[in-house]
């Protein structure tokens, strides 16, 4: 086995407070998978390990079936008790260096970058992909950096080492624009998280995405 | 290699807002170390892993020439990343049957227990020690368990599956009746950080465990 390729394009991140605790996680994620959103990303940094262990077993049973990989954010630890397809840190969690041992060789790793330094700062032969951003403000990231707009992040994916996905409420609107500024995927949380019906919302997502993946 | 043999007599847990920050936890573990204290814990819930790996080092580097072993609370990616001698897990935390295989055969594995149910389902074919309180209520954790008081400790400490450290505000006058009621050491956090002169409040505590590992 060698890192598996990893379908970037709608990459839901989800949000334990707005899709309402660890059962709404779940089905929020099956839903997800079964509407379009090609990765999962468990992230809810106010929780404990016993919780995050649990949690991620119960994503992997929905989203194996559906071929959908899952993605833990920032513990290395959870992610191979889990065995998660990959781990997802920031720039302050685990650096790319002490991460890649962690989890071996065959899971994917992706960082946050949010500035040209941190950009150019990438080790490919460490890193999978990135997540840039954050586009623009958004409420369900606290420590977010500042915005990066259309511009700074268009700027961003020219240089692009590696395969990116946009994040920081990021909407179905916006894919024509973060499309033709080169990313590879959207990364999204409020766009599905606590949406009244995110079956529907994930296929809109989807249709957008595939407009613009089409005319490249 | 296998799991080295831990003297958990005089057990530190550092406390990042009481020693000050990072600097002021690397001093402290240096001070305690010199001074009687025979183990230290990395214990910073509210840090992100960047950082935690760097304090992890810096410990690592005073405490080696000691011979005074590391252990990482909760984080067992961190724990391997550092290279510590082990971790140290709660009820909340990666399960020990989680943890023992992330961090390997040769770290030890402290597990915290707050009741006898706890206490009664522990395998010591995976955990090698146990924190054991909180003997009286504490300013330092602030999830921490309903206190046991000294009675509570010595029903604990009289089933005890394998060696114990008392935890919970734990200072020198309790040493006496701590080691009578059968603990293995004592574990401390506010008798050691923050104290005026650490290097007096470690061998004043040094001399109290002494007296009693000496009268058994």
């Amino acid at each position: 086995m060698s890192r598996p390729c990893i379908d970037l394009s709608l990459y839901l991140v989800l949000d334990p407070d707005l899709c309402g605790g660890f059962d709404g996680m779940v089905r929020t994620a099956e839903i997800a998978a079964q509407n379009g959103a090609t990765v999962v990303q468990l992230r809810a940094p106010q929780w404990k390990k016993r919780e995050l262990v649990e949690c991620g077993r119960a994503l992997k049973k929905v989203l194996d079936p559906l071929n959908v990989p899952l993605i833990v954010n920032d513990h290395a630890d959870v992610c191979v008790a889990v065995d998660a397809a990959g781990l997802h840190v920031g720039q302050q969690d685990l650096s790319p260096d002490d991460a890649r041992p962690l989890i071996g060789p065959d899971r994917v790793l992706g960082l946050s970058v949010s500035s040209m330094a941190e950009l150019e700062a990438v080790d490919t032969s460490l890193v999978d992909h990135l997540g840039v951003g954050p586009i623009f403000d958004t409420a369900t990231k606290k420590d977010a950096a500042a915005q990066l707009g259309m511009e700074g992040f268009a700027r961003l994916a020219a240089r692009k080492p590696c395969p990116i996905v946009a994040i920081g409420s990021v909407k179905a609107a916006m894919a024509e624009a973060l499309f033709k500024a080169g990313t590879d995927g959207l990364a999204v949380v409020s766009a599905i998280c606590g949406q009244k019906d995110p079956a529907l919302s994930t296929r809109l997502l989807r249709k957008a995405i595939d407009a613009n993946l089409a005319c490249r």
